[in-house]
């Protein structure tokens, strides 16, 4: 795994532009700054093209938006396709609602997605397999996860990265499992979203986006790992609070001892 | 008091659908979250229908909305009723902003609501009391809180829950007072966006609404008290992170506890 | 410098509207209510009188703005002019997106702003200067940061605060330096959003704005600096919680003893 892309990552300080989700605007800007990346954000379309050529990464978040920003999203998601940016898509809740399901499949006819971050709900969903995802959780199913994520990479052309308890990144034949993490994570609103963020900033200073997304998903998960361990209880504010400061101190050496991850075969 | 309906709360994990107040709402999802609920937002009508028909309860912030939101918050509260699910309204600055009184006054027309949880100055409107209301603040006024809460009740049919120093709560007929509280939450905006949205858990899991809106009023009261208790000065950013691990860890003892509570005849 | 503006802002209460920006707008909210203010926030032209008329000042943040939020804020801005309101703007990112400069400057033709607050590339952007803004970040440039903000001031014909590792605040004419503040502002986005509308909340209570636009900054920065001393490693999440408690608790003597401020000739 290429680790040392966290240390480029802060080297370059590459501008990522988001399509946010106004719940966890803000968050994700500090994750995005914290890990040492610049956040950008914009819903206005007249300032989409500037947006996109000046960032080195675009996040499209679907997690909350109205008819009119489907229009920008189909717009930054092009524009990012015809600059060569590289484009992270987190479809918030299509698992659980057929709304977003249907527009996220016909957006994803629009423009490609070079890496999708989803939870286990949102991935079978536009996987097309069955599976009873709950509102923004995952909820839970019968089909294997790995069999799932990598479906969902071969039919979408790109990198899936199902998060959960395990991380599953598939890129269509490897697949890869990172076990750290732990469940406070399901206690703070927006870790999923500020995951898809980050890996837009792994992706800025990596043209492999399976090592981008690999990388991402191992100092994440890691650094709620170390925060985690610090608390005697579970505390979802302080575990908040605790995440920011992690992603700026966790070190390459840090992800690499605390590392558990599984090529599967 | 039912304040066993913490746990059932917990247990069930309902699915909270909020309108959110575009200000406040991170919080407020992490709030639903921490309190053992499922937050979900949304500002577009095309999917209302499924948010509501997934949801347990429903919570109409007026807090900051658009011309367009406003359709969206009539269908929402529409279907909420259509679906028999329980809707909570917080009626934000309706007191100081006539626009805004009018707005929630037409829309109290549309759809019929359970619960109104607002501030002294919020409920004196909705009652058509005098009242000096200043900005998002309850601001002053003479006459007694619990006629206020009482009149609110019965003109529109449902619990009322003036929150302030003391919590006052009404069916139109019976009054309770609760005391649990701390002026730190005062210091943090948001605070009563937040037990509104938690008032829509709590309704999620108990066919009695007054009950549900005193049960929500004394864990939310009692949580941010026991924080304030540690806390030696008045910090109101540390009170706000403490007062989320406190909505996760507190409990029905230390609720009973704690629990001053008084039954006006 | 009349630094016993904090104590007459904390008597007095001021309500300070925000027409504010998406990504901040809920840590702008709490700074405002830690300093000592009370906020208010609407997105609806339709209200935008009646804020204006109750509010003490008016903070304009073009931080993300969509084309028909454009309508409210020229709506605002003249409003503000018209009830004689102190206006403080915010020109987010003008610096390097061309879009938001384009629409800024026509902004500044329908009415009249009383202070600018914004980093050396959004100044410089303003003032008509050549300089190399990234992203929301300030960037670099070659030309000395008094001559942009006394530009800038004198094309403007209003106080120009240019904030970064020191603040340069000019009225045209004069020029002071404030040098207190810390790094750890960089690190938690909103920063500089938050100092605007504490900027508006001094305007609100002083009818001298550069000694308004001053006492905000040796206030912020001190409270930031003071913060800074505590933390024995760069920890962003912890530092934005502790600035919010220590808006709340700085005071009039900690500035004085700490004030690092040059009169520059």
């Amino acid at each position: 795994m290429q680790l040392e892309l966290l240390d480029r990552l802060r080297q370059v300080n590459p501008i990522v532009f988001n399509i946010a989700n106004f719940v966890t605007v803000q968050d994700v800007a500090n994750g995005i700054n914290a890990i040492g990346a610049s956040p950008i954000m914009s819903e206005e379309v007249d300032e989409a093209q500037e947006m996109v050529q000046m960032s080195a990464a675009v996040t499209l978040n679907l997690g909350a938006f109205t008819t009119p920003q489907i229009n920008q999203i189909r717009t930054v998601g092009q524009l990012a396709n015809q600059y060569h940016k590289p484009l992270v898509l987190d479809p918030v809740a299509v698992g659980a609602v057929k709304y977003r399901r249907i527009v996220a499949t016909k957006l994803l006819d629009d423009f490609k997605v070079d890496i999708i971050r989803g939870n286990a709900g949102e991935i079978a969903a536009l996987a097309g397999v069955d599976w009873q995802a709950k509102g923004i959780d995952a909820g839970s199913g019968e089909y294997d996860l790995v069999t799932i994520a990598k479906q969902c990479a071969q039919q979408q052309r790109c990198i899936v990265i199902l998060s959960g308890p395990v991380d599953v990144i598939s890129d269509g034949q490897q697949v890869i499992k990172i076990s750290n993490g732990t469940p406070l994570f399901q206690l703070h609103v927006g870790s999923g979203d500020m995951l898809s963020s980050i890996v837009g900033a792994f992706a800025a200073v990596s043209p492999n986006y399976f090592e981008a997304a690999q990388s991402a998903c191992a100092v994440f998960e890691t650094a709620g790992q170390l925060v985690a361990k610090q608390l005697k209880q579970a505390l979802p504010g302080t575990f908040a609070v605790q995440l920011m400061d992690a992603l700026h101190l966790v070190t390459v050496a840090q992800v690499q001892q605390n590392l558990q991850m599984e090529v599967v075969k």
